[in-house]
């Protein structure tokens, strides 16, 4: 059910279904949603989610997508039905949220610490059609582990965390690793591991991405060697949303058959976005034999609208969107199209355009004096980090190519 | 109700109202919220209301917090019984928000613009006993709201918003208030002017604060002596949550008397920070006579608890806190308190402790190899910047001094 007081939407008495909002035939640009509203474009999303597919499957590797960037099980859900694996989360909280909506195979890409946590994780294991794993680094955390699930009589499949120096979690070298694998080898039975995980986005060149992926693939056949793992295949799992390609190449060429199970874990595909994430597509599309051969790449599926607000200086357009609405922590969102409410369709920006300063309402966009713009003229805005866009929109609206809301997709944050 | 799927509280089977969360006894030490959470402290809180109310009333202002900074009805109700005016709020989703919780008077600092956003407005206008202000800084914008309003046979209350060069909204000059208050002239009886509204926070310095606000007592009387506005006592109305003390000075001195109500909005005094507004505070409290004597101060009342997950390096704590649950726009959070669960009470955190990065669910803290530090232990930040955190949770749990559950506060972002 979508509630009356979500901002973004238009104007409801009561709560209702997203069917039924489809059903009022509500159209952006009719100003029938009130803005700012994020939306997302259906065809768009739906290319996205069938592109990464296609590249996931050429390498004959799974799709856990990031589902912290949405959490909007509707979105999880056309994932899983377009092919993934499971769906990738990083809180208890998360876990809980996809679980309560149907998810049925969760990798959670983070340690879980904390009694109340450990307690939401142990609940929902109850459901002996759920799969789940969380990661270990420390055999502090897999002794914490072991003595919550073994008091409850459950079981908890982990898998172990390499990591860099300077990095962020993840054992650092083999001292280490020695030191939570006797740890694991105390809590079988309560914990189990199935696999090996790293996050190479903390990283930033692919040389040095390269060799740390390679001594995860070194330390899969090692511990696979020795015996460690509770799961056949075993799990191997990469990939944040900016590397995924060279993660799927080095993974899958480390020749591990079908002992091992390799797990992508890209989340901002899914919208894409004309930041961060687009110079790394350029630089895929450019590198990659697979994506080369797609002839097709990821596009930006989500928009923040709103309305210029005030003109107060001739080269000054000031916008209803703030830091409330957009992420602004790698790079301000772009003016993409601009609307006359009345006209005929959107037009494409001018290149001179630019937010210059977000606050947390209000966005600065530069203009230029002889520009034909106006208080009331719809803007829609590329954003770059789809992550801290979508945590500030609790419903986003899915628009057809005529700007028609077709669905109405919740987040919970 | 508060649903059982939102972050930062303890496993709840289905939705509940908060007196029956609160019957269940939770208390953050004993592990019973899932972590990371946002708490508020109702002793700080209620100190924090009292403070500024006493300083208002020692002005003889009024007050209208800006109320999105918290966006918690439950909050807006203390302010109001706490002596305050009315609510201030930034969007027509802000006060649709706001008035189906019941208050009854709203100061919107913001221009209203669009169709939407109109109607909203509107419909809540038909209560005869809701009080409705908002701003206008075009000709462009009051013809817009004359036509709507005039064809829904509806009155809309303005302010006319002066801003500065370089600032953010607001006319400029005298040609631009005379358009203004000519399409005011001709938008009578459908969109009435009643006083006039300035933000002079998008300055940076004393001196010229000051002289903003001098135009705008200025424009105030010439304004007032030309008969221009509709409610008699007209409206001045300034000061964002750093200068107010300024704001008060400035126009308490103009010498309006009982032909003018001036109303102040700072909006993060409620929970403070430590950050700039806590820089700003001890500003206030050096050189304002009557913050001097009221001999106390503002206090920070918002803390983000949650846990080291992980130690990879021997001055590296990873915490499970991003992003995504603490501003990071204007300063890190800040380690404040110490727990390690199953001892008495939370500890100071040592000076050196320090969050140097936040990605969107972790942080990193760094801490000395010496420190007795483990995973599992929870911390408790303060934070700079109140509204961009709120913003990242539905619900805060209050806490008594014994860190027990006594409220459960949502918010509506």
């Amino acid at each position: 059910m979508i509630e009356p007081l979500n901002k973004g939407i238009g104007l409801l008495e009561q709560e209702a279904t997203a069917e039924e909002i489809v059903g009022r035939g509500w159209n952006l640009l009719r100003e029938d949603l009130s803005l700012p509203a994020a939306v997302l474009y259906r065809e768009r999303i739906e290319h996205n989610v069938k592109w990464m597919q296609r590249f996931i499957d050429a390498y004959g590797v799974k799709l856990a997508p990031h589902g912290k960037t949405t959490m909007a099980p509707k979105l999880f859900d056309m994932q899983l039905k377009g092919g993934a694996w499971g769906i990738t989360l990083a809180t208890a909280h998360q876990v809980l949220v996809a679980h309560a909506h149907g998810v049925r195979r969760v990798l959670m890409a983070n340690q879980l610490v904390g009694k109340q946590n450990m307690r939401m994780i142990a609940e929902i294991l109850a459901d002996p059609e759920f799969e789940f794993y969380c990661l270990v680094d420390s055999a502090a955390n897999v002794d914490q582990l072991a003595e919550h699930f073994r008091d409850r009589g459950a079981r908890l499949k982990v898998l172990l965390e390499l990591g860099v120096t300077g990095g962020r979690c993840g054992v650092r070298d083999d001292e280490q690793l020695k030191q939570v694998v006797a740890a694991l080898d105390r809590a079988r039975g309560s914990v189990d591991l199935c696999g090996i995980e790293l996050y190479e986005g903390v990283l930033k060149d692919e040389e040095s991405i390269r060799t740390f992926l390679r001594r995860g693939c070194e330390g899969m056949k090692r511990l696979m060697a020795e015996g460690e793992f509770s799961r056949q295949p075993a799990l191997i799992s990469g990939a944040g949303s900016a590397w995924y390609d060279v993660v799927a190449e080095e993974f899958a060429a480390a020749g591990f058959s079908d002992a091992v199970e390799i797990v992508l874990r890209p989340g901002c595909y899914l919208t894409h976005d004309v930041g961060n994430y687009e110079t790394q597509q350029q630089r895929i599309l450019k590198s990659n034999p697979i994506a080369r051969e797609m002839r097709s790449g990821l596009v930006p599926a989500l928009h923040i609208w709103t309305y210029v607000q005030s003109i107060p200086e001739p080269d000054l357009a000031v916008v209803a969107m703030g830091r409330r609405d957009a992420a602004f922590d790698s790079g301000l969102p772009k003016p993409a199209l601009h609307y006359r409410p009345g006209s005929s369709e959107p037009q494409a920006t001018p290149a001179h355009w630019e937010v210059t300063k977000l606050m947390d309402q209000h966005g600065y966009m530069k203009i230029s004096a002889a520009d034909d713009v106006r208080i009331g003229d719809m803007i829609g805005f590329d954003i770059s980090h789809p992550c801290l866009t979508f945590d500030k929109w609790r419903v986003l609206s899915v628009l057809d190519e005529s700007y028609k809301v077709v669905d109405v997709v919740k987040t919970y944050f």
